[in-house]
C-alpha cells in the first residue's frame, strides 16, 4: 500500500522575526516583526520538502494550529504526487472554516512543500515547473515605509539605487493628501525621470478619495496605484480605473479563485499581484495567473521573493517581482541573486528555497 | 484610568462534543462531533460574560489560537462598553489573515461575549437590545441526514414532527438526482401537505444542474431550495432564481458584510441565513441583516438556536430559526424553549446562554 511518495510526517514551525526597525503602513500599523510558519513534509522513502508562508505579526499561531490539527490527518497517507487534488481536497476538507482567512495561509505552506518534492524528485527548479518561459524577473524595491519621517524616506530610497534597483515602491495612504504628494515629490526628485516608481496605500482610502489621490499622482509618472480602496469592492477599483486611467494593482489580499476571478471582471486592473503565500501555495498562485491569461495584464507578486521570482519569470505574462521588507531570504541559503536590477531564479530542484534553520531559531523574538 | 467596565482578562476553552450519531451532507462528509470554541471576558467590576462559536468538527484549535495569541492582546485594557469600535478594530487588527475563514469565528466569539455583558449590565435580554420587535420566532427542525437510510431518514423526521415541530428541513445533493427526489418524496408524504418542508444541498450542485434539480423539486411545495451552489458564486444564485422561480435561502457561509451585500445585489435570495457564529457575532449579524432592510427577505439564522432565537424574534422581517442538528443548547442552563412549533426568546439579561461547564468538561470527545 505505501508508496515511496506516501507523506508520513508533518513538521510544522513557528518563527517570529524581529525587524532591524519598525515600519508601516496605512492600515496594519507598526510591524516590529513578522512571522514565518514552515511546513515540512517526509514521505515515506525520505525524502523531504519545505512549504512557508508569512504574515505581518498576527496569526501564524492559528496558522500552525490549523495545519497541525486540521490539514495533517487529512495528508497523512496521501501521495505527495497528487498535488492537485491533494490541494482541491484540502480546500473541501476545511471549508466551512475557510475559503479565505488563516485557511488560505495554511493550505499555502503546504502546497509549496508539495511543489518542493515535486522539483527534487523530478530534478527540476520551479521557474521551469512553473512555465518554463524564462528565469529572470523584472524586480523592484518595496517600502514598508509609511512611518518614516521625508528624510528617512528620502535615503531610504537612495539606499534601494544604491544596492541596484531600478524601480521603487513607497507608502502612500497619510491623513493629509499632501503629505502624501511632498513625500512622492521628493522620492521621485531623489531617484530622476528614469526609475520606476510606485505607490500603495494598503486600502487606506475610499473610492471617492482615491480618485482625487489618482488625479494629484500623476505627475509622477507612477507605473501602478497598488490598493487605493479596500480588496473587497473589486467594482471600486474598475470605478476608479474608469475615472482616472490610472494603472491599478492588487492581489496580496485576494485568498481565493473566486475573488480573482471577480478582480479579474471587475476591478480593471493593469497588474495583478497574487501572493502565494495567501492564495493557495504554487497551485493556487498558478491558477490566479491562469485566470489572466489572454487578459495581457502583467501576472507581478507581492512578498516572498526567493520563491516569486521562479513564478513571475515562468510566466508569458510575466510582470514584477516585488522585492519585500519582509527580509525571509536573509534566513535561505540563496538569499535573492540581482543582476542589472533583475531578480534571477535558482536552478536548484524543487522551490530553490532552503531554510538556514538554526539562524531562524536564533533570530526568534520573544513571544507575547 | 481603568473603569470598571475594562476588559482585564480573556478565557477561552476548547470542547469537541460527540454527536449521537454520525451525521452526513454533500460537502462536508461525515460529522461525528463538533467543536464549540467558548470566549469569557472579564471586566475590571468583576463582571463576567461569555461569547461562543461552533465548527462542524475542524478549525477549532485555530480559532482559539488566535482569540488568545492575536485578539486578547487587543482586548485587555478597552473598555466592553465600546461594541462597534472594538468590533471594527478586531477586523483591522487581524486584517491580513482575516476578512473571513477562523477571524470570523474568533471575532464572532468575542463580539458575542460583550453582548452578554451588557445585557447583564443594562438589565436587558438579547431579544430587546437586537431589536425588540418580538420574542416568538417561527422554528423548524434542520436534519443533517444525508447518510441516513431512507427508512431512517422517515422515521427521524417523524421524530421531529413528535416533539412539535411543524416545518422540517432535510439534506439533498445524492449522486442521482433520482434518489433526492424518492426521499424528497417519502418525506412528503410522512409530513403531510400542511407541514412546512425545506431542502439544503450545502453546495452540492453546478448552476446547471441546481437549475434542473430546482424543476425537479417543485411538486414537493418547498419554503426553500439551500445553498444549491457554492456561495461565492453570487451571479450564480441569482440564475438560478431567475430560471426557476424557486425561493432560494444561504447565509451560513458568508462571512463579511461585503459578502451579504454582494448576495443581497446579485443572489436574488427569498431568504437571509446569517450565522452569528461566523458573520461576527451579534454585531455583524445584525449589520448583516440591516443590509437586507427594505427587501422583504426574512432574516433567519443558522446553527445555534439558543442564541439566534432572540436575534431572528426581534427583527421585523422576521424569519425562521434554525434547530440545528448540533445540539448546543444541551450543554446550557436554558436548553430552546419551544411552544405551539415556535419558538420563544429568553428574557435573561445578556445573551440568555450560559454554559453548564462541568457536563461540557465531561463530554468532551478525546482529541487525536
Amino acid at each position: 500500500m505505501n508508496s515511496g511518495t506516501t507523506i508520513i510526517d508533518v513538521t510544522v514551525r513557528l518563527f517570529k522575526i524581529p525587524l532591524d526597525e519598525p515600519m508601516g503602513d496605512a492600515k496594519h500599523g507598526e510591524h516590529t516583526h513578522f512571522e514565518l510558519v514552515t511546513a515540512t513534509l517526509r514521505l515515506a522513502d525520505g525524502s523531504e520538502g519545505t512549504g512557508y508562508t508569512y504574515t505581518g505579526g498576527r496569526g501564524g499561531r492559528a496558522i500552525l494550529a490549523m495545519i497541525e490539527n486540521d490539514l495533517a490527518p487529512f495528508l497523512l497517507g496521501r501521495d505527495a504526487r497528487e498535488i492537485d487534488a491533494i490541494y482541491d481536497g484540502m480546500g473541501w476538507h476545511i471549508h466551512y472554516v475557510g475559503r479565505g482567512g488563516i485557511a488560505s495561509f495554511a493550505i499555502s505552506a503546504v502546497d509549496i512543500a508539495l511543489w518542493d518534492l515535486k522539483g527534487k524528485r523530478e530534478n527540476l527548479p520551479l521557474w521551469q515547473m512553473a512555465g518554463g518561459t524564462g528565469k529572470i524577473a523584472k524586480a523592484y524595491r518595496g517600502g514598508v515605509d509609511l512611518n518614516f519621517s521625508l528624510e528617512k524616506l528620502v535615503a531610504s530610497v537612495g539606499g534601494y539605487l544604491d544596492t541596484g534597483f531600478t524601480a521603487v515602491k513607497i507608502k502612500v495612504g497619510k491623513a493629509d493628501l499632501g503629505e502624501d504628494l511632498r513625500r512622492m515629490a521628493a522620492v521621485r526628485d531623489r531617484i530622476g525621470p528614469d526609475t520606476v516608481f510606485m505607490v500603495d496605500a494598503n486600502y487606506g482610502f475610499d473610492v471617492e478619495t482615491s480618485i482625487r489621490a489618482a488625479e494629484a499622482f500623476k505627475p509622477f509618472d507612477l507605473l501602478w496605484f497598488e490598493e487605493p480602496t479596500i480588496p473587497d469592492d473589486y467594482a471600486g477599483y474598475g470605478r476608479i480605473a474608469e475615472a482616472t486611467g490610472m494603472p491599478l494593482a492588487m492581489g496580496e489580499n485576494l485568498h481565493t479563485i473566486h475573488e480573482f476571478e471577480y478582480a479579474h471582471r471587475f476591478s480593471k486592473l493593469s497588474f495583478i499581484q497574487p501572493d502565494a503565500s495567501n492564495c493557495g501555495g504554487i497551485t493556487g498562485w498558478l491558477r490566479a495567473a491562469r485566470v489572466f491569461d489572454g487578459s495581457g495584464i502583467p501576472v507581478c507578486s507581492h512578498g516572498m521573493q526567493e520563491l516569486h521570482v521562479s513564478l513571475v519569470a515562468a510566466q508569458p505574462n510575466t510582470g514584477w517581482v516585488e522585492v519585500h521588507s519582509f527580509p525571509i531570504d536573509r534566513y535561505t541559503e540563496r538569499p535573492l541573486v540581482m543582476r542589472e536590477g533583475k531578480a534571477i531564479a535558482p536552478d536548484t530542484p524543487g522551490t530553490g528555497v532552503s531554510f538556514k534553520w538554526e539562524l531562524l531559531e536564533r533570530s526568534v523574538a520573544s513571544s507575547g
